[in-house]
């Protein structure tokens, strides 16, 4: 059987864009399935305190640069800084959770995170939102409603509990058994450890 | 010429335990000296209002299992969780930046780190720094008098003052011409990035 990797993601996370663009093939190479799993990591980083950027310009504008140097590493785009925090409502992220139990996270997240990365558009917003889910043979007016119906915001809230109970606090999170394994960069370490065990 | 990478580094740091037990082999594979710059990366951090793990115990949690399990990645020894924060007066960083303007930071950083790590024991407090400098051939009191000093208090100010002026926000912090890699985590893209310059 092959061995099972969660991914909790947030879309609002500017380091899970890294991931969105690399996991995929990463994992295959080791012959380890993904279960992408969307969370709400903003709701928990404010229950914890834990704003990493807020009122800290320097920090900030280092995690741009530092996020631009592994774009660059990984041969991912990067066409500059985008507008950032965006997707107040977590739209973005709860179309992925829909996703998720259908098979199309991988495709969506990689498509509302160009839109944030490269068109410099907020996946977040109906507007933007619509055409990238029309490119991919979607009704976006439907979409849109389910990803907002009650069934997927419970499902959503259902899946931040459950990072909440493994003591997950930021997106990327990893995670192989108990082990959580947190940020783009433990993406090997978690990987490693999956093959380990 | 050798290229050269800076390594900023406070020894009240935990997951610059990890760097000053790699970071020459690593350096010294690619044929790159390092300069030690020991600084107050404290004093940086309560200027900008970052405290990543104060009041943040999910945080903190995962921070130690990370360090443990990147210790023994990294064949590093970790014999539990040391206590934490320690030396509140930063002698061991000032001890650590007397020792860099003679040769001796980095056999010094490596002990003041076993003491704290491996015997748990505050590199900070006299009684237990003591018998390290000892076992390295020193006068304790007259290392500890001139850590104490008013030239090497200046020193570590000034070199702080670089660090703060380069947009360094956090220990350690690896710098090869005007890029800045922060963590243990990015000696690899620093020791790339220096290369490739």
């Amino acid at each position: 059987m092959a061995k099972q990797l969660d991914l909790f993601c947030f879309l609002g996370s500017t380091y899970t864009y890294l991931t969105v663009n690399r996991v995929e093939s990463v994992a295959a190479r080791k012959g380890i399935s993904l279960r992408w799993r969307p969370f709400s990591a903003r709701s928990i980083m404010l229950e914890q305190n834990n704003r990493p950027f807020v009122g800290k310009p320097v920090k900030l504008n280092y995690m741009w640069r530092d996020v631009e140097r592994r774009a660059m590493r990984h041969g991912i785009p990067f066409k500059g800084i985008p507008d950032y925090p965006n997707d107040p409502d977590e739209l973005a992220s709860r179309v992925a959770s829909l996703a998720a139990t259908e098979g199309g996270c991988p495709g969506f997240a990689k498509a509302a995170y160009a839109l944030w990365f490269v068109e410099n558009k907020d996946p977040g917003n109906v507007e933007h939102l619509a055409p990238v889910l029309a490119r991919m043979g979607k009704d976006p007016d439907e979409v849109v409603a389910r990803a907002n119906s009650e069934r997927i915001r419970a499902q959503y809230a259902t899946t931040t509990d459950a990072a909440r109970s493994m003591g997950i606090f930021g997106s990327p999170t990893f995670v192989c058994g108990e082990e959580i394994f947190w940020g783009d960069d433990r993406l090997e370490d978690a990987i490693d450890w999956c093959i380990g065990r």
